[in-house]
This record gives C-alpha cells, sequence and structure tokens, in this order.
C-alpha cells in the first residue's frame, strides 16, 4: 500500500453554531494547514501513486475557493457548519471530484482512498477519509 | 471516517527495567508530547467528532495524573515496566473510560476508537489504538 | 545573555487595509502561533529569566484579550491595521506593561527585551522586539 | 495495536525518469527525512513493539547504503525509477529483511507491519506499508 | 525592531571539496528549507515590513534559479564550494539586489538588514546576515 | 555574519529548587532538544563557520555526560539549580571548553560566540549565548 501527501494552507475566518463551540460562535478565523494524502495499492506507470505537481496544484486550486474568505458568506457551503471536520470533507470531496474530472491525471483515476487533515492549531487537528 | 486529535505534553521521570534498555535502566525523563485521536464513522448532532474543547480537558486530566511526576513511585503504576508503548496504552484506556463516563458528552459514547501517540523525542514515537 | 520563550496561539479574523493586500483586503481569518521571549543579561534569585509558568499565564492573558475575535470590530484596536507585524507590537507592549505591573513578579522587572513572533502560516512569521 | 517509530534521514542526488516530472527530469536531490514505523497487535516479554535502539541503528544501516550518494549510479537501485514512492519500499524492504534475518532481535520476528514514510520537503511526503 | 520571514525550499544536487567533509565530497543532494527574514526599526507606510507576496515571490524567482538542480554544473557559482553557509550568502546578496532594483517596492529599499537561513536536514542549518 | 545550527537531544531527570517551580519541585524528568548555534564573522579555509560534523560529535560528547541521567545526582552539577537556563549555560561552557581545546578543528577557534537552547516542550525553551 502506497500514499503521496501534499501540504497547503487557507486563511478563513468563520463562526460556529451551537452552544458547545463557546468562544468559537464568536465570529473568528483560521490558518488550515492541510494535508491531502492519496492512497492506492500499486504505482501507476511513472512510479508514483500520483503526479505530485497536478496533486499540489489541484489542492491549491481546491483551497483557492475558500481562501482568504469568511465562510459564514460563502454561497458553496451555506447551511453547513463549518467545523474543521465538515471542511475536511468539504475539501476531500472537492478533490474526489477533480480525480474524477481527470484533473489529476488518467492514472489517478485507479486510486483507492484520499484522507485530508486539517491543522487548525499546533493542538488540534481533524480528518476525513474516502474511498476514490 | 472522521477523526479529532488533541495535543498535550507531559514531563515525568522513570527508569525502565530490562537489559535491552542500556542507559534507560538509570533513572532519567522525557518530555511526552502526547496526541490523543478520535474516531468515528459519523459526525454527530453538533458536526463534530467528539467536542475538542472537552477532548483537551479530559486529555489534560488524564496527563495531569502523571505530570512532573516519578512513574517509578506512581503507585497506580506499580509493576508496570513504563516504555512509551505501555504508557500510551495507559492514556488511551484512562481515556477510553472518561468516555464510558460520560465526560466528553453523551455524543461521544458513539466513538468508535481512540489511538494514543506519545513522541519522546524528534527521533522516536510509540501509539496504542483501541476500540470504545 | 539569557532568553526564556513561552509559545501559545489565537484564532482570529480580521481584513487589512491597502491595495497592497489583494485577497486580504477581504475578512478572513489566522490562526497565529506566538512565541514571547524575554532576555535578560543574568539570573534571577531563583535561577531563571522569568518564571515560566507566570510568562505562560501572562501571555495566555495577552492572546485571551483578542483570541476567537473579530478584530475589525475591537474596540482597543479601533484605527489600527492588524498586519502581523502591527499585532506583534501589541502583544509584545501589552506583556510590557504586565512586566511593569509587577504580574510577572518582582524579579521580572530587570527584563531587558522582549521579543513576540507571530507565525501566521507554515511559510509566514513576523516579530516586534523592544526593551523593557 | 501498538506501533513505535524511529527516525532519520539521507541526503541523496537523483534524477527522475519521465516526462510528468518535469524539472526533476534534471540531476537534483533530497533531504529525506526518513520515518519507519513498526506494529503488532501485543507487546513484547520487554513490554515493548521493538528495542527502538536497535531499530534506529538498523534503519541508520539501511539508510547508510544510500546517504551521500547519487542514485543514478548506485548499483543496488539499477533500473529503478527513484520516485520517492518507489525509496519508501525500498527502505521498506530492506527493514523486512533485516527483521526476518534477526537483526532486530528474536521477539522481533512477531512484527505484523511496518510503514515507511519519506518527507522530501515541507509540502510533500510518500509512504509504503507492508506485512512482515 | 521589527521582521518579516517567509519560507520556501529548493532540491538540489551538488558535492563539498575538501577533506573535512568526507562522504559529502561525493555528488549527493539536499531539500534546503530557505527562510528570508527582513528587518527594520519602523513599518511602512502600509504598516509592513514589507509586502510579504512580494517577499515570497522574489524569494521563489531566486531559489527557481538553483531549484532541482546540479550545482557543480551551475555557470552563476563557478569556482563556489557551495556549503550550506555560501549558500545562504548566495540567496541573501540575490535578494539584497532585488531590493536594491525595487522589486519588493519602494518602501523595501528602506529595510536594514536581511538574514537567510538553509535547514539542510532536521539537525543541521546555517545562516547569513547582511545589512541592506 | 554566518551561523552554523547542530541539534541534538537529551532525556534526563532532576527537580528544581524554590517555591516558584511549584509541581516541578517534585522529581520528575524533561526531554530536551538541544540547538548549538555558531557564529563567526568570515568563513574559514574550507568554507564554513566550523566542521558541522565535528560540531555535531562534540554536541553529542557533551550532552551524553548528562544523558539518561538523574541530574540531581550528578557530580559535575552539585549545588546548581538546573533549571533550563542554567543547563543551557552548562552545555554553552561546556562547548567552549571543547573549542578552545581544538576538539572543532584550528579554524574553529576563531568563532566569535555560541547560543545554546533547549526546548523542553512545545511551549517553552531558554537560550544561554556567550562569546568565545
Amino acid at each position: 500500500m502506497f500514499t503521496v501527501t501534499v501540504r497547503d494552507q487557507m486563511l478563513i475566518a468563520h463562526s460556529l453554531r451551537g452552544e458547545a463551540f463557546g468562544p468559537a460562535q464568536r465570529l473568528h478565523g483560521a490558518t488550515y494547514v492541510v494535508e491531502a494524502t492519496f492512497r492506492r495499492a500499486e504505482l501507476d506507470p511513472d512510479d508514483v501513486v500520483v503526479d505530485i505537481g497536478r496533486a499540489g496544484k489541484q489542492l491549491r486550486a481546491v483551497l483557492a475557493e475558500l481562501d482568504y474568505r469568511n465562510l459564514d458568506e460563502e454561497p458553496s457551503l451555506a447551511g453547513l457548519n463549518t467545523t474543521t471536520e465538515a471542511l475536511a470533507r468539504v475539501v476531500a470531496d472537492r478533490l474526489a471530484e477533480r480525480v474524477r474530472d481527470g484533473a489529476l491525471g488518467e492514472a489517478a483515476r485507479e486510486l483507492d482512498a484520499i484522507v485530508v487533515t486539517l491543522q487548525e492549531s499546533p493542538v488540534a487537528s481533524a480528518s476525513y477519509e474516502r474511498e476514490l
């Protein structure tokens, strides 16, 4: 079993809904350091899991849709409680769509799974894993 | 599959039993950077894996029982060879007990698993994973 | 010359004024990992630069005034363009005031200088240094 | 389930074959920060996954065969496209051979699996996992 | 005194001249994680040390001249023993030239100093500091 | 101005004297991640600040005198309150002695200064700087 991981970040504002979130119910923000891990059983004809340059560019493209924005007013996230967990799923689902669309190359369609981790601070992170 | 990870640390003294440990048989110490990862298949009604504030507080409470102590004289660890692996299980088991007791909230009782990792230095770490 | 450094973080929302900031003119946010370094030529009677527990508590208190907030609406920052550099100075000045007020102990009044560094992402940080 | 991880690094030159690699087709190099994770269900009689001192020494021995070398001219890698993924497998396979040969001790023969991760830069890494 | 630091990396091959370098006399390589720190006494009219976006782009441009290359065959480094220290000076001098040329903006001409640090592995780094 | 930094670690037990230390008055321990930075104005004939291999070996030798020990019973530290600050000075002074003795090579006698930093946890560190 092989994996490749690329890393990037996004700086966003948001607020969370629910008493459990305490002060995080206020409008605040975060730098999310985002890691996307791609997994497959065998390497492709280029001896890689996925073209790491393409993987980095597609992760950047997905994050650019949210970067330097207030997620509370982001139409594509309307109705979503943007917890770190929920955002990890958003990023993973959008990357998965790009894999299906061929944006990571033909060989990438044989990827088995993707894991997206968002580190919100040195003491807290969340991840979401899904099949491809 | 979702996870949430919280991080904290503890500073302890101890010695290890067994010739294989060489100089670590002497009384020495370590800063353990501790990560506790909670895992579940679906998010709870607040759209989280677990209340990250509560998770951090319970991890702190578990570590406070050992922090700034000589583990060789810690009654609750009597008879235990306090290797990094063994301490990872102690922390995981104590967190699991707190989950069962409801200290992380009602929804946390549906967590699937917990993984505890202790980084003892930049070049060595150990982890223990268990179901909940 | 001795130093002691303590680290903490704050999660804030803000926007920046000036065309040079490009997309950062929009309301967004950041996790600032904050390091405060205290410097003095000789150790105090306890053989430390400053009581590290007190230093951490005072840094926490200063950050708590800004944490989980939208800095654009923070009265104490009214009129300030909250660049990372400017925020480093705000944190340093507020810590310096606490040193003068004795909140870090009597011996801390003999500290020579303080440096505050804010890491806003893995690729960017800023710092401010001042005498005490 | 327990794991132990040891970390070391190697500094190598190489070039990659295939248009997909763009500028990495040129002779260049990398510092690979290498983590080897050993996994087993139960601890051995010394209460460890594997003797961490021995694990570190064997990882060092495996890396020393490649360290400070141009992998394009390394006989033992002849014909291999030395992507990060492929090198992760080389390191894992060589460690697995040492486990089988008893170099990590008798108890290490009961290890279940090994994962090797190579971090090539702050933004990219690859891993390979295999059974033992 | 204020500073701003940006970070990037380059992956190069090279060999070092001199018996003292032992195995590093062979052709090998490194990932250099490069930090460039800009320093000035007062903030510019935008309340920054330097436009962090421009600083990052100019650092990228300087590193791109060396990235994915064999420095032993790099004409602009002919005759240079490319130790980490020497490369830190090359990067700092090239950045300084860009500051003088106005590539970081008019206000950047009032920067006081620049420090460039190259981390070649988790256990070794070098830096060079110069006035502007 | 050039610097070179090498990094290593030591795992020790100790206790601190003085009410200000609270729970750290109890016997506990720490992993100190130790960085030693050497500084000089011009490079030596090998184009380095100091032979990085030798620097790493001498740092290891200095740390080996304390590693895996209970500092409360260490004869060479008798009477010393082993705060992180005080230990930084011990390590720096012992390295300085080795520089004077020629253990880092003849050229190293022209080093200007040394800075030793001990990171005791992700949230606290101390340093000591001295001339050579």
